[in-house]
C-alpha cells in the first residue's frame, strides 16, 4: 500500500525547524511495510495546500499530513484535507470536553479560538492527544485515508505510537526487516564494484551508503511476517560476508567505536590512550558509548613534544631523528601509553591533521598509528589523501582506523609475524 | 523569484536520515529572498524522479536538488534534471583530474564507476566539490534553472556556502550579507524576548536560531552592493550589541572554541585540560582550530579516579569524602592539570554524562568545571537539565560551558572575588 507524508508549515518552508517528524513518520511507516515513494512540505496557505493533497491522493492510497492541527486562522489543514475528500466537520464531544478539562486549571478557561480544534471529519477516527490541546484524526472514502497529526513531536510521537500504529497495521499486510552491513577500509565505490550484482536484487533490495569515510550496505526485505522477511535476508548477507569478509565490522553496529567497546568487553580488557593529531578525538568516541568506563582508564592528549617525552617517555633522540610523525615516536608513544595508563593495551596516534604540511614537507593527511599490548608493538602507516583544509575529516577518519586497527588486534587479525617489534 | 528544494534518496524516503540539507537551503534561500513555497523528497527512481523534477520546473523558476550524484548506478538525479531540461551531459576534464588526484593515493587509483561523476550538464556551471569527489551544476534553459548538489552535508554546505550563493545572488540581482551574533548564557526564548522588536524588520532581518545550548542571532540585509548592505547592518548590531552585550561571544565567529583559542594566542597563553565526564571532547574541539598548537600542550582524559588521583594528584580523600563529582575534585583537577601540562591556565570538568545517575544519586547532566591560573581557582556547578539517555547532548555542552569559563577569565570576566579559593 502506498503511503505519502505531507508536512505542512511555512517555518518548514523558511527552514526555520528541522522536519523531524517526516524522519519519525518514514521509518515507522517504511517499517510496517508501507510502499514510501514520496514525501512533500507546503505551507499554510489553502490553494497550494488542497493541491498538495489532490496530488498526493492521485498517487497514494495513505495520506499522513503533520502540523496546521492549530487553533489559529492559519491553521487549516484538517479541514482543507476534509473538504478535499467532502466530509464535513462536525463537533466532537468527547473531544471537546478534554480540551475544556485541559483549560480548567487556567485563568479564564479554554480561549473561544480552540474550539474549531473540536471538530472532527464525520464518519472519521479520532486520535487522542495525551500531549496537547490538538486532536489527530483519519478520514476514509474511495479507498483512499488522510491522517492528519498535529506538528509538535512530543505530540506527534506518542500519538503515532499509541493510536495511529494499530490503526495502520490493520490495513497493512505486510512488514519490513533491514539489518546493516558496516564494513572499514573499503570506499564505497570498491564496495558496490564487489557487491555486483546484488545491487540489482528486487526483495530483498540491497543498497550500498558511504559516510565519513566508512561505507555499508543496507539489506532490505518485505514479507508477510518477520520470520519471512529474516528467511529472505539471511543467505544474502551470508553472500555478502563471502565477499567482503575482512572489511566488515559488524551487522547492526552503530559506530566502530562501539564494536571496539563491546569486543573489550568480551575480552575484559582496558584501551590506554595517546593522542597527538587527533587529540581526544579517540577519547571522545569511545566515551560516546555507555558503560566505557568499565574498559577505559586513561588518556594522553600529548599534542607537544615536550609532553610527549615527559608523560610518555618518548626518547628526545627518537622525535630528532625520526621526526614526530614517524613510525619510531607512534611505538614510543604506544609503549608510554600502556604503561602510564596500566591498561591491557594501548593505541597511540601521531600525524598531521593539516591544513598545512609539516616542515619536514610530510603531507596534511598523514599519520602513524600504533598498538602496544605488554608482548608487541604493531605500527600502520596511513594517509586519508586529503591535504588542505580537511582537518575535522583528516581526525575523524585517522580515529576511525586507531579503532580499527583495535578491532583487528581484539579479533585476532594481527600476528606476532606483522608486529613492527616485540615490547622492550 | 520561486525556489523550490527537492531531495532526492530512498534513505530519506524510508527515514534512515534526518533532512538536514532542506532546512539549510530553505533557510538560506529564504534569507537571499526567495519565494519558498514547496519542498519534496522523492527516491531514486528515475520514472518518480523524472515526473518530480517537470513537476516542480511547472510551478517553479529554480530547482534545487541534493543527493544522488554518487558514483553507484542508483545515483542519477543529474541524469535525469539533464534529460529533462534536454542538455547533454559532456566531460568536464579539470572535474576528472581532480578525481584522479583525489584517488591517486589509492590502490588501484580511481574506480571505474567514479568516472561518471566527472559527466557534466552542457554549457552548464560547475560547483567545485572541495570535500569529496562529486562536483555539483547549474543547468539553465527557458528562464528555468535547475542546480544539482551533493547530499552529504559537508559536502553540500561549503559548496552552497562558496559557489552556489554567488551564482544565485547574480540572478536575484542583490547582494545578501549576513552577519551572525553568537551567544552563549542565554536561551533562545530569552534572547529572541531581549531582541524584541528587532525581529520583526524587513530589511535587514534578524532572526534567531538555537542549537547545542548556543542560541544566534543572524542579521541578513538585500542591498544592490555590498556596502549599502553592510550600511544596513550596521546599526542593528550595535543595537543587539547594547542589548546582549554580556552574553555575546563573538560576530561571524565559528564556535566558542574558536573565540578561545583567539584569545589565548592574542595573550600568548597556553592551557592545559583535565577531563573525566567529557574525556577529551574538549581537547577535540581546542584543536578542531588550525593553530590550536600555539596554545594547547597537554590534556589528561582520567576517567579512572586511579588517573585522577595518580596523574593529576587528586587526594584519595577529596573523593572519598565529597564524591568525585564535586567542587573540590573539579579543583584539585584543575590545579592537578595546570602543573602537569605547565600551562598559565588549566580547565577540568568531572560530572556525569548519563544516561544513568551516579551512585550517589547525583543526576546526568550535572558537573562541576574548574578552571586554574597560578593564583586562583574557579569552580562552576553546571546542570544540563538534560537526565536520561542525552549523553552526546551533556558531554557537548559541558565542554562549552568549559569553554565559555575559560572565555570569562581571558575576558577579565571572573575577578579573584569570586574564586574558590587560592592556588595553595
Amino acid at each position: 500500500m502506498k503511503c505519502e507524508i505531507l508536512s505542512v508549515g511555512t517555518e518548514l518552508l523558511l527552514g526555520d525547524i528541522l522536519n523531524t517528524d517526516a524522519q519519525f513518520l518514514a521509518r515507522e511507516l517504511a517499517a510496517m511495510g508501507f510502499t514510501m515513494q514520496h514525501q512533500g512540505t507546503v505551507g499554510d496557505n489553502p490553494e497550494r495546500l488542497r493541491e498538495a493533497v489532490e496530488h498526493a491522493l492521485s498517487r497514494s492510497d495513505i495520506i499522513i499530513t503533520s502540523g496546521g492541527l492549530g487553533p489559529t486562522a492559519d491553521d487549516i489543514t484538517k479541514e482543507i484535507c476534509a473538504e478535499v475528500m467532502g466530509i464535513p466537520l462536525v463537533l466532537h464531544e468527547e473531544s471537546l470536553q478534554r480540551m475544556l478539562d485541559f483549560f480548567s486549571h487556567r485563568k479564564g478557561g479554554m480561549p473561544e479560538t480552540n474550539r474549531k480544534q473540536a471538530y472532527l471529519p464525520e464518519g472519521g477516527v479520532v486520535f487522542r492527544n495525551d500531549h496537547g490541546t490538538a486532536p489527530g484524526c483519519a478520514m476514509e472514502k474511495d479507498g483512499k485515508c488522510i491522517i492528519c497529526l498535529p506538528g509538535p513531536p512530543r505530540e506527534l510521537y506518542p500519538m503515532f505510537n499509541n493510536f495511529v500504529k494499530p490503526y495502520l497495521s490493520e490495513k497493512s499486510g505486510m512488514v519490513i526487516i533491514s539489518h546493516n552491513v558496516r564494513t572499514f577500509g573499503i570506499g564505497e565505490s570498491l564496495m558496490a564494484e564487489t557487491a555486483g550484482e546484488l545491487l540489482d536484487m528486487e526483495n530483498p533490495t540491497v543498497a550500498p551508503y558511504a559516510k565519513d569515510g566508512e561505507a555499508l550496505l543496507r539489506v532490505t526485505a518485505r514479507a508477510e511476517n518477520k520470520e519471512k522477511a529474516e528467511e529472505l535476508i539471511k543467505p544474502v548477507i551470508a553472500e555478502i560476508e563471502k565477499r567482503l569478509g575482512k572489511f566488515i565490522y559488524g551487522i547492526d553496529v552503530s559506530s566502530i567505536q562501539e564494536k571496539v567497546v563491546e569486543l573489550l568487553k568480551e575480552k575484559k580488557m582496558k584501551i590506554g590512550l595517546a593522542e597527538s593529531c587527533t587529540a581526544g578525538y579517540i577519547a571522545k568516541r569511545i566515551t560516546e558509548v555507555p558503560g566505557s568506563s568499565e574498559v577505559f582508564d586513561c588518556g594522553i592528549v600529548s599534542y607537544a613534544n615536550r609532553i610527549k617525552e615527559q608523560i610518555l617517555g618518548v626518547p628526545h633522540d627518537a622525535i630528532e631523528k625520526n621526526g614526530v610523525v614517524s613510525r619510531e615516536v607512534a611505538c614510543h608513544m604506544a609503549k608510554g601509553a600502556l604503561r602510564v595508563s596500566g591498561a591491557d593495551i594501548a593505541v597511540s596516534v601521531t600525524g598531521i591533521a593539516g591544513p598545512d604540511p609539516s616542515e619536514g614537507g610530510k603531507p596534511a593527511g598523514l599519520s602513524y598509528i600504533a598498538l602496544a599490548d605488554k608482548q608487541h608493538v604493531w605500527c600502520i602507516r596511513f594517509e586519508t589523501g586529503r591535504s588542505g583544509d580537511n582537518r575535522e575529516y583528516n581526525r575523524y577518519v585517522t580515529a576511525s582506523n586507531a579503532l580499527n586497527l583495535t578491532r583487528l588486534y581484539l579479533t585476532g587479525k594481527l600476528t606476532a609475524e606483522e608486529a613492527e617489534h616485540d615490547f622492550d
